[in-house]
């Protein structure tokens, strides 16, 4: 992508509504604009890596077995009379009255409908299990909207739902989806850790939230440190390995870990004091086994082996990928701007050419940037007449790992320099070597 | 995919409700449901269809240089008020309140957002030429919502909108979607016939709509038949050639073709009678040139070369998606069912186990899908234990264009036999030989 051609709309002021860093290194370079309060565009930039984020959360719930489909936003209210919510969840539902006066409703979540897909066609234990998932938006009416698309109204979700028959195997749908979890926040630069969360009326300990360690985290987290150090589960887990699946479950869950809400003090105080983690956290993933809370009631059932019908078990998943960009960022940024995962990251390079113009500069700037294309990396090519401090500051501030400076006087010689966002390290070399280094 | 782990529910019943070929296809297939009226969810086997052919749409939009951003779903009301079209719009526009009383809308189209993002950004003609585009639902309240996806409530559109100085520069900005288009419907399988359509008080003869010919057309269309054969433009197509893409533009705007609204029965009446077409049609793509409508009253303005101000020209361009995938459908299915083309298919090959628990059909199957699997060949795996006749019958129901069917008899030989949905040819050959034509 050249430069001249992007709408990449840099703030050179921190914005003033901004609190926290993330919202203000988003605002800044250009990745989001609040349309009205809570409810925002992702300008181009923030589009790449929202997909970005969304395909790594999609690979991850298809391998372990979850399939894609994609409901709606809007939804009927009688679905959620027949499961008791509609009363039940307040002013933060969107409700809404189409032209026939019928009651329509934005979805906040999509329990309701998801069962009413499934008891729509599945009759018996023979199609199970089944895990349904969609990455679709949703509608909350926080009182209270902030820190950008890390608490808004409208936000992307993805859902997921599983269906078993009997309560073990709800287990192993809860366990798959854990270790899902634990991969796809890897994957996306984050160490989260899993909480025990409250599961409310429906008790059982099978409700996790995934945390990740962040100074403007909204709550309070208490956990052993080893944590920190624990093993990803590879991407050659068997998610058919029921024995398997519950020893990472076992492992990931054996040591002290809590949110405030379900802090206990005397089991955290009874951790060495060097291995207590006491820190502020940010929630991006909720995993919930939820039993038959939705299915009896909607009559959501199929018939077992025994010929009999039994409400199926059911489980939900969440991860919000709108605000698991400024969470990343949260965990990932210096003074001078975000300082992307190379696995979310919207471009691979960014090439600066620092004097368009000069034959050599441009020859080489236009040789770099066609042979990366060609390597298939993505790559940002500065082809603008700013001037230097300004290029620098931009590729900074918009985070891409990976910044090659090619100026006047090392292209007279055939050479570029390559700058690391992260360590900020700088080396010169030539064209060739810069690009094999790059396109491998 | 294994297709015992699969959720397609396929129905063996012609629905009553549908009233069109493509909305009983896609119920029988399981591929949409109905959530509400002209609301619904894309079942598994629909959302891959909808990705398909969002991705050509993306890659062409791409290739003519326009930007994807997101914007969301929900407007407030006072940009729309600015434009004049907030009481214009009447009860196709759904209307909301939020929890503070603040009225909102589910946008029906987005040139009012887009104008408000351009106006708070770009300030100089040197950003321009610009176009930007978003694939995102849009809800309008019909009062009829009918044939499945084809009219729907909720639905998906990709909207496009460009920015230019001058009149001049709009017009190659309009010739760019133009191509785009032409390109987009061909590698959907589909062949579109750009028609003049009616620009309303704008005037100018600068909205065309592409409508493809299919007996359930809503509208009556009248074209020179020449249109059929004429040729697409090539990957290779230049979009900053100015005269290049006008030279398109001249060729597929020199024949006859209008929709009921534009028609001249005279004009039509002057073509030889043997190159006349007159048909059903869909319509499923639009663009418009509208110059200042909304820049003007929305103060979107840039500076120009000679330093006054100007309101910037726009042009807007929309595809309907959740449209086009019937579309294909009305154009492309025998009395078996779909018969998808190549780029939009779920899957590629089927892999149809007559035998399951036979030696021989288990492992040429198993190795044929893991095999293609490699090949980064999408496949479906028909693992189950249906009979002979539901197996053949859902294969040629969901249109996958290439069946490989494995029998106890010739997998015995080491040999498949290979039948194409299409045609309905089949041939029998070695496991090596399938693999070996399918993997290409």
């Amino acid at each position: 992508m050249r430069l001249s051609r992007y709408f990449m709309p840099i703030l050179k002021e921190n914005p003033k509504e901004a609190e926290i860093v993330s919202h203000r290194l988003m605002l800044r370079a250009g990745m989001i604009r609040q349309q009205s309060q809570g409810i925002y565009s992702w300008l181009p930039l923030g589009k790449r890596i929202l997909d970005k984020v969304n395909r790594i959360i999609r690979e991850e719930q298809d391998r372990s077995g979850a399939i894609e489909l994609l409901m709606p936003t809007l939804q009927s209210a009688e679905l959620w009379q027949e499961s008791g919510r509609y009363d039940d969840y307040g002013k933060e539902m969107l409700r809404i009255k189409d032209r026939q006066e019928r009651p329509l409703l934005y979805g906040p979540t999509n329990e309701e409908m998801i069962t009413d897909i499934f008891r729509s066609y599945i009759k018996s234990y023979k199609n199970l299990p089944l895990n349904l998932y969609h990455i679709q938006l949703k509608f909350r009416d926080e009182i209270r909207p902030r820190f950008g698309t890390m608490r808004s109204r409208e936000f992307l979700m993805k859902d997921a739902y599983s269906f078993d028959l009997t309560q073990q195997d709800a287990i192993h749908s809860y366990n798959k989806m854990f270790v899902a979890y634990l991969r796809t926040f890897a994957r996306l630069g984050l160490r989260a850790i899993p909480m025990r969360a409250d599961t409310g009326p429906i008790g059982g300990n099978h409700s996790h939230e995934f945390i990740i360690l962040a100074e403007t985290g909204e709550s309070e987290v208490f956990s052993h440190k080893d944590f920190v150090n624990f093993e990803i589960p590879s991407e050659d887990t068997d998610f058919d390995d029921i024995a398997g699946l519950q020893a990472i479950f076992d492992k990931w869950t054996s040591l002290y870990a809590a949110t405030s809400e379900m802090h206990d003090a005397a089991a955290f105080d009874a951790i060495p004091e060097s291995d207590r983690l006491s820190a502020r956290g940010i929630e991006v993933g909720h995993i919930f086994y939820f039993g038959t809370k939705y299915s009896e009631p909607m009559g959501a059932k199929v018939q077992g082996p025994d010929g009999k019908e039994h409400p199926v078990h059911m489980g939900s998943y969440g991860i919000g990928p709108t605000r698991l960009v400024p969470a990343i960022i949260e965990a990932s940024h210096d003074e001078n701007g975000i300082i992307w995962p190379a696995s979310v990251a919207p471009f691979d390079v960014v090439v600066i050419n620092m004097k368009p113009g000069d034959e050599a500069c441009d020859r080489l700037s236009e040789n770099l940037y066609a042979g990366l294309g060609k390597a298939d990396k993505d790559v940002l090519y500065d082809d603008t007449d700013d001037r230097a401090g300004t290029k620098f500051a931009t590729a900074d501030l918009i985070g891409v790992p990976v910044q090659v400076i090619i100026g006047p006087r090392s292209a007279a010689n055939g050479e570029v320099e390559v700058k690391d966002r992260k360590t900020g390290a700088r080396e010169v070399m030539t064209l060739e070597a810069a690009m094999n280094r790059l396109a491998g």
